[in-house]
C-alpha cells in the first residue's frame, strides 16, 4: 500500500543533507515551474509521431528525435545502442455477438496473442469474474470462449493497486483458459473509467496450448456478462494478430557526467515506446520528457553532481521490456557501479513520492532525504515494483526507485485510444519533473552511495 | 439556468394540494425505492434490443415489445400509431491525416448528412472555434475542410446549459461552413468527458450548398488543432452516408383512463429510438423506462386520476422529432383538451425538479406543488425547453414540462458508444419514476386544470 505523508526516522547524517540540497531543489523547482519545456517535449512525442508500437516507423523517428534532442541540450555519451526487439502485429479484429442477437463489441487484440485460425472463431462464452470460478466451471469451458469479466477493484489502496489486483487476468488469462480447453479467451478491459473504449496490454502463454485472446470494453464486456445470465450467448471473434519476426531498435542514453566519480552512474529512465492506440502521451510521453528535462534542468543550473547521471529511454518496454534486459546485459560489466535507477512510468499525475525497491540502507535514506520535495507535495515513500525497465538490474542488487505520480486517473487512459496529449497538465508535469531531477542529483551528489544489496523478494507488477 | 432549490409562490390552494397529494407521492416512492421495476426495463431495451436507430429492425422490434408490455401491464388505449419516418444510413466512415504524417481519427458521420463524393474529399483542415473565427477566415475557407473546434464550455450553469451552448456548431457548422466554399466540416463531439469516442447527433441544412459532416472525438479535434498550429494539415474523409427513403414506424400508446374526464389528458413521454451506436441506455431508454414505470406504479398503486394519463413512446426523436410531430397531428382535435405534456430525455441522473415552458399560471402552480417531491430532492423548478418530442405540442398552448435529471454526466456518453446500461443506477432511476409519476398525477387529479396560453417565446434546445 502506497503511504501518504512522511516517515522520517533520518540519521542526523541525513537532516544534513537536506539542509545541504534545499536550495538546489528549489532552484530545479523553480525552473519547471511553468512545465512548459517538458510538455514542449511530450507535445512534440505525441504530435510529431503519435502512438509508437515497436516495429512502427514511428517509433524509429522518435529514437532519432530524442538522439538529436539530447545532443541538442548539449548532453554528453549520446549514443543509440541496439536492441533486437520482438515484431507483433496487430491485424484485422472484430467481436461480434452471433446469438442472442447481432451486436458489434469494441475489442482490442492483446500484445502477443496469436491470431484465430482463418474466418475466425464462432464459439458460445463462458463469463466468470475470477480464476477461482474459472477454476469451478473446469471441463464445461472445453471449445468456449471465456471471457474474464473481473471487475476494477475500486476499493484497492490507489489505482495502481487495483491494476496490479487485476493484471493477471490480462497476462495469464489465456494460458488459465486454455488449460481448459477454451478456444479464446477474452479479459475485461483494466480501466478505472471507461467510455466505451477498449485497453490493450502485453500478455504471455505459459508452457500449454496457445489460444487468441483480447480486451473487450468495460461496457461490452459487462454488456456479455448480462446476456450470458440471460441465456447462451454465441461470439464471433477475428484476430488476425500475431508475431512477426524480430528487428533492431535503440535505446538512447545521453549522460551528465559527474564530476569526481564519472564512473559511478545513476540511472534515470522512461520508455519511448507505446501501444498503437492513444499517442502514448502519458504512457510513457510523458515519463521520456520527465527524463530529458531533468537532464537538461540540471545541466541549465550547473549542478553537476558527484557521479553521472544517465538517461535511458528504452524501446519496446511494452512488448515484454526487452529495452531495459539489454540494457542490463550489454551494460553488465558496468552494474557494480550503478548506484541506484530512477524510472518514470505512470503518467503525468502530481508527484507523490517515490516507489524504492533496495536493501533497507537505501530506503531509510529515501525516508530522511524525502522532506526536500515537501514543497512538491511529493513526500510519499513505499516500497515495492519500482519499475519495467529497470527490473533487469535488479539481480546486480542495484537500489531501483520510480517516480509515484498521482494515479487516479492514469488507467482511465492507459494503452488505450485515451492516452492523448490534452489531458496532461503542463504545470503539473513541471512537479514531476522537479521530483525526478531533485532526487536523482541528490543521489548522485552525496557522499556516500548505497550499498548494491540484495533486496527484498519481487513484488509484483505495479 | 436551471434553478436549485424551490421558489414558493404559493396560493394557498396549493398548500391545500401539496398537503392532499402527501400520501399519494409517499406511495410512490415507496413503490420505486429500489428502482428494480424501472431498471428492468431499460435493461430489456439496452439487452434485448441494442441500439435503436431509426429504419434499424431493432427499433421495430422495440416498439412491438413496449406495445406488448403496455398491454402486460394493463394498461388502456394501449395502440400503434404511423409514423412515416425519414430513413438516414451509415456507410463507411473514416478520416484520416495525410500531412504532415498519416494518422487515423475516430470519427462519427452526423445524423442527416450526406456523403462525400466516391472515394471521399481530401483537403487543408481550417480550424475555428467559433463562428465569429469563421467569418474572419472568410473566403480563405474555399476548398477548405472546416473543424469547429469549440470547447465544452465547462463554465455554464449546468452540462445541459452547455450543450445548448455548443450545439449550433454540430446542427449548423456544415451549412455556415459552406457558405465559404468549405467542402466539408467538423465538429469537436459536444461531450462534458471524453475518453476517445466521438459523438453522433443530427445535424440540419440551410438552403445553400450541402456538404458533408462528421463529429471527431475531443481528442482528435485537439490533435488537429494543435497540429494546425503548426503547420498545415491535409485530412482524407470518408462518409459513404446519406438519406434512404422513408418507412413506417410507430409510437407507442398506453393509458391510465381517467376516472372522471377521461376525455382530458395529460402526456407522459420518452423516445424509443437511439441513435446507433452505445445502446441507448440513458438516450432515451431510461425515459422509456420512467414513463412505463410511472404508469404501472400508478395503476398498482390504484391512483387513478381524475383525468387520463396518457403515456406516448415516441420513434424517431433523433432524426427530427418526426414521432412528436406526427403525434401533434394525428391528435391536433385533442390538443384542447391536453392539459399537460410531460417528457423525459436527459437520462437517468437523480431528479432535480422539472423545467417548464407554458403560461404564468402552471409555472406558479408548479412552484406551489414542488414542495412533493423535497423527499427526492427534486424540488427544483425552471423555465425553459422542455422535451424535443412534446415541443410540436407548443403552438396549441399545451403547458410542457420536463423532467430534469442531474446532467452531470450524461453529456459524457450522449451519442456515443459509451450510452451504456452499467452507467445506470436503479435506486437513482427509481427516483426519476417517483418525481415522474407524483407530478403526472398530481396535474392529471387535481381539481383545476392549467389554461392553454400561449407560452412565452421559444427557448433553444435543450
Amino acid at each position: 500500500m502506497w503511504a501518504l505523508g512522511c516517515h522520517r526516522q533520518a540519521p542526523a547524517k541525513s537532516d544534513t543533507e537536506v539542509a545541504k540540497y534545499q536550495q538546489a531543489a528549489a532552484r530545479i523547482a523553480e525552473a519547471n515551474s511553468s512545465g512548459q519545456a517538458a510538455y514542449q517535449r511530450v507535445a512534440a512525442l505525441a504530435d510529431l509521431f503519435g502512438p509508437r508500437m515497436t516495429g512502427s516507423p514511428a517509433l524509429e523517428r522518435a529514437i532519432s528525435w530524442a538522439h538529436d534532442a539530447f545532443a541538442a541540450d548539449g548532453q554528453e555519451g549520446v549514443a543509440l545502442e541496439p536492441v533486437v526487439v520482438p515484431l507483433w502485429q496487430r491485424g484485422k479484429e472484430s467481436a461480434d455477438i452471433v446469438t442472442p442477437a447481432p451486436r458489434k463489441l469494441a475489442v482490442l487484440g492483446l500484445g502477443g496473442s496469436v491470431g484465430t485460425p482463418p474466418g475466425g472463431v464462432t464459439a458460445e462464452v463462458a463469463v466468470v469474474s475470477t480464476f477461482d470460478e474459472l477454476a469451478k466451471a473446469g471441463a464445461s469451458l472445453r471449445g468456449k470462449i471465456v471471457l474474464f469479466n473481473h471487475p476494477w477493484p475500486a476499493a484497492a489502496p490507489n489505482a495502481a493497486a487495483a491494476y496490479g489486483q487485476s493484471i493477471d487476468y490480462r497476462t495469464d488469462g489465456a494460458t488459465r483458459a486454455a488449460a481448459y480447453g477454451a478456444v479464446a479467451a477474452l479479459v475485461r478491459s483494466l480501466a478505472s473509467a471507461s467510455l466505451g473504449a477498449p485497453h490493450t496490454g502485453q500478455m504471455h502463454y505459459g508452457a500449454g496450448p496457445q489460444i487468441p485472446t483480447a480486451a473487450l470494453s468495460v461496457e461490452d464486456a459487462e454488456l456479455v456478462g448480462r446476456l450470458a445470465a440471460r441465456g447462451p450467448v454465441t461470439l464471433h471473434l477475428v484476430l488476425e494478430d500475431g508475431p512477426h519476426g524480430t528487428m533492431t531498435s535503440f535505446n538512447v542514453l545521453g549522460e551528465l557526467r559527474g564530476r569526481e566519480r564519472p564512473d559511478e552512474l545513476v540511472v534515470v529512465g522512461a520508455h519511448l515506446d507505446s501501444w498503437d492506440v492513444g499517442e502514448g502521451a502519458q504512457d510513457d510521453g510523458a515519463g521520456c520528457a520527465i527524463v530529458m528535462e531533468s537532464l537538461a534542468t540540471l545541466r541549465r543550473l550547473g549542478l553537476r553532481p558527484r557521479r553521472t547521471i544517465r538517461a535511458v529511454l528504452y524501446t519496446s518496454e511494452e512488448e515484454g521490456a526487452q529495452g531495459g534486459k539489454v540494457y542490463a546485459q550489454s551494460h553488465a560489466a558496468e552494474l557494480p557501479r550503478h548506484v541506484a535507477a530512477f524510472e518514470t512510468d505512470i503518467g503525468a499525475g502530481r508527484p507523490l513520492g517515490f516507489r524504492i525497491d533496495a536493501g533497507p540502507d537505501a530506503v531509510g535514506d529515501l525516508r530522511a532525504l524525502i522532506p526536500l520535495l515537501a514543497p512538491l507535495g511529493a513526500t510519499g515513500v513505499d516500497t515495492g515494483f519500482a519499475g519495467s525497465d529497470i527490473a533487469a538490474l535488479r539481480p546486480a542488487g542495484v537500489p531501483l526507485l520510480g517516480l509515484f505520480a498521482d494515479p487516479a486517473h492514469y488507467f482511465d487512459v492507459h494503452h488505450s485510444v485515451a492516452d492523448t496529449l490534452e489531458k496532461i497538465d503542463p504545470a503539473t508535469l513541471g512537479r514531476d519533473v522537479a521530483a525526478m531531477a531533485t532526487m536523482a542529483y541528490v543521489v548522485a551528489d552525496r557522499e556516500t552511495r548505497w550499498p548494491a544489496s540484495p533486496p527484498p523478494p519481487p513484488e509484483k507488477k505495479p
